[in-house]
């Protein structure tokens, strides 16, 4: 029997739940039967993933967001740290569940032994000033769509400045920049320079309880975990369903979930998949692919191509003890200057060491345990190299990680236990959130889909998006997803007239 | 005799003596009789002064302007850098006559011997968190006028995140930000939270050689000494000059000059007097306020009175030998918390060490010397007090320069010289630049005065302005006062049609 609901949202990660939650609670007549959540995979959560199982040292990792980023404007955070809502503190406690790691990062490279004099090599001023003179490049070109990639930014730099920078100041800058490869998840030879320099407001959060107590907090607030309907891929998007035979209740529109002869329709629709499904093409991807019907407007198919989507992965080294310094946050491995993967598009080997850097969180230090566990994280083309053969990993970052060891001389035992991530892998992510190439366009997609700029995306239609790529604050975040979700929810609340929304939509309301 | 000239600029600063140079050279037609300046004091320079006489170990010191700020986007420093003019190096070498002073700050306090562990203390991570803090804070008031002071914004960041900052975290979050003092030269109880945190576009260059350099070359190349009236100062301007008698060539304005029976007729006039000066009510100060014949529109009045002028002093002790670290950079010492003096607006005795922060420069490293000099910078209102009282700066800077000693336990010698500022008793001069107290305007004196917003100010009068208040780019700065010059020269040409202006004025052209 086909299924016909009020609302239907594709993706239970979490933007969908918290679109359902928004719907069930602020509403004054919707129930769960209004609702239909439709997921992919075999698990709620999408690109929250707890790993409670595969560490041979008792601890548990998020594999997908780890942190609370922009504290000072983060909604989750904000909700608890204020701690005004019930029961809160169980469900996280900023202050047991969180751990800021943001000491000073310590830096080291393939050429000396010890950690890298941040004074002597006035790196940071350096990088600072590599990051003003990117703003100004680009102030210059605001009203042209020009971009370079971050390496040729830096290069820029160095050329122009090469008279004033001592020796040592230009090796350094020649790879410091790279840090940003560890947040969009992209290599510096193909991120965009125009958007690669983030501006944040305030500290970033480690959660230390893991980020399954938010998916496992919005099943129990909100949608019922029989109104989700895991494995259901959707095949097939009917943007107007008036024509259709079954459609008894007169919908607007259906779904259709691959392999399923029977549609879902339903009047309001919530697409959450990843930017990087959205913009697959059905014909070359038939197994993966949304087929929309009628097909989306060109100036969506054209933000979706003008977007990419990064590869931020994780690589979990365990050790049967510490052998690094036990009380610091981060450390900062910076790659050798001109390596042979510059430029190259998939690695089809293992690279050599130092061809990328490695940010490396001390995993130990978080959970104040004795442990010894690593976090690494990991930037396209490496990541889908490493994705899929983890058994390398540690060939790569065992001489990189050696240089944190605290008696450099002798080489770092092997990890007792290896975890990779498998995001570039799986069909239904194919990687980790929005990311800028050079001459991409962040803002375009966000227009398109936010629902928020008059006569953009599908305009007036009852079909909404949501997802970490739908929203201008948050972006790539946790928090961005989830105010997506409560914005469409609330859109659909006012539309349908189920709901009051009376509050105007602010960024620290939950 | 009555002067009779083309153009006439009040002010041979920095501003004033760039306009006249720029008339000069970009002029087909116009010679050095057409141009007089007059200068209320009796030397050039303004507040560019380079003191020669006064050090005891045979260094030099800017009295006034000592950097060149925001290096990626400074004309002056661009023209230098790239080294194209002829003969430049030999006028200004950015690497012999510069120095990057920036090496990372060293911090002390009252209640700790040794140097602050910037690590161990996370002292960069709250600043910067308390600098997002400030941004959001008023990027949710941008449509009020709504401030508050410095000192105000740190109690409500501190009184939010009380929670989750360590005790160490809070007591250095109290302290830290009174940095900015010494960028602004004003204290934090005073100094409006909105435009206090500023945003640098590149590094500082310590100028050693002195920048008399700019000033001498002004003269060099441009309008000649005998063109420079000293002591001249100006009493009135009659914007309309068509009545007075004697005006024989029909010039459109006049000036007046104080103590003397005839006019200076002119077609052009450049006011660069500074902010101080423009601001003062010619009743209530009749020796040195401008009267103005029409008096200044109502909005130009207003606009000068919502905004101050900053104090930004600076006490030299030299010594026999340097007996602090040789190699550092600057040192920062840090104000106790709950002093005193906050809150008050005059002082009338000298206030108890760590009053105030300190910032403390070592001109000794800066000059490679082996001789001891250290340069303080000064804030309102310790510096109209030390400036008064310059005898008494030891008695407050000794107990606080003790901390910054190699030595910490045994007190340090005392200066064999010490040499104060004198701006704030000068009365043509009143302070350093403009500076934004809580609920001032810094966009509206700008606008008023920089002649580049239509229908504002004294709009298609003859009139111009310049000077470092009149600038959007460059404010309070050397290059932004040259650039006013620049402006206001060239559009008098084109005016006129003097002179052919072809190129559009860019940022990176002298």
């Amino acid at each position: 029997m086909p299924i016909d609901v009020e609302v239907c949202i594709i993706g239970a990660g979490a933007a969908g739940l918290k679109a359902a939650h928004t719907l069930l609670t602020k509403s004054d007549s919707l129930t769960q039967n209004d609702i239909i959540v439709v997921e992919a995979q075999d698990r709620v959560g999408g690109r929250l993933y707890t790993d409670r199982t595969s560490s041979k040292i008792g601890l548990h990792y998020d594999l997908g967001a780890s942190w609370f980023h922009d504290c000072l404007s983060n909604v989750v955070f904000q909700h608890f740290y204020s701690g005004e809502g019930e029961g809160d503190k169980e469900i996280f406690d900023i202050l047991s569940d969180g751990y800021f790691d943001d000491k000073p990062v310590k830096v080291f490279s393939s050429d000396e032994i010890a950690e890298i004099d941040m004074h002597k090599t006035n790196m940071e001023t350096i990088t600072n000033d590599i990051e003003s003179f990117c703003e100004l490049y680009f102030i210059d070109k605001l009203s042209t769509d020009e971009d370079i990639t971050l390496k040729q930014l830096v290069e820029l730099y160095i050329q122009k400045y090469s008279k004033i920078l001592t020796e040592q100041e230009k090796k350094y800058a020649k790879v410091t920049m790279r840090y940003y490869e560890l947040w969009h998840g992209v290599s510096w030879d193909r991120l965009s320079a125009r958007y690669a320099v983030l501006d944040h407001n305030g500290r970033d959060l480690f959660n230390k309880k893991g980020y399954d107590f938010l998916i496992n907090w919005l099943l129990q607030i909100g949608i019922s975990r029989d109104r989700v309907l895991l494995n259901s891929p959707v095949s097939k998007i009917y943007r107007d369903a008036s024509k259709l035979v079954g459609n008894r209740r007169h919908r607007k529109c259906a779904v259709e979930i691959r392999g399923s002869s029977e549609l879902i329709y339903c009047d309001y629709l919530v697409v959450t998949v990843p930017q990087s499904i959205l913009s697959l093409d059905h014909k070359v991807e038939p197994n993966y692919g949304i087929e929309w019907v009628p097909v989306l407007p060109a100036s969506m198919q054209t933000a979706l191509k003008n977007i990419h989507f990064g590869a931020l992965g994780k690589v979990i080294f365990e050790f049967d003890s510490v052998w690094w310094n036990k009380n610091q946050d981060r450390f900062f491995i910076l790659a050798d200057e001109n390596v042979a993967t510059d430029g190259i598009e998939t690695l089809t080997s293992l690279p050599k060491p130092f061809s990328f850097p490695a940010l490396a969180i001390n995993s130990s230090n978080i959970h104040k345990s004795d442990k010894g566990s690593l976090i690494i994280l990991t930037q396209t083309p490496l990541t889908e190299y490493l994705e899929s053969n983890p058994d390398q990993a540690w060939s790569y970052y065992g001489p990189m990680l050696a240089r944190i060891s605290s008696t450099p001389y002798s080489p770092p035992p092997a990890p007792i236990n290896t975890i990779t991530t498998k995001w570039t892998t799986n069909p239904y992510i194919r990687g980790s959130y929005v990311a800028c190439y050079k001459g991409d366009d962040p803002t375009e997609i966000i227009s398109q889909l936010s629902g928020e700029i008059d006569g953009m995306g599908l305009s007036s239609s009852t079909i909404r998006f949501a997802g970490e790529h739908t929203s201008f604050e948050g972006e790539g975040c946790v928090h961005g997803a989830w105010m997506s979700g409560m914005r469409e929810a609330e859109w659909i609340l006012k539309h349908s007239g189920r709901g009051e929304v009376t509050k105007k939509l602010d960024k620290w309301r939950l």
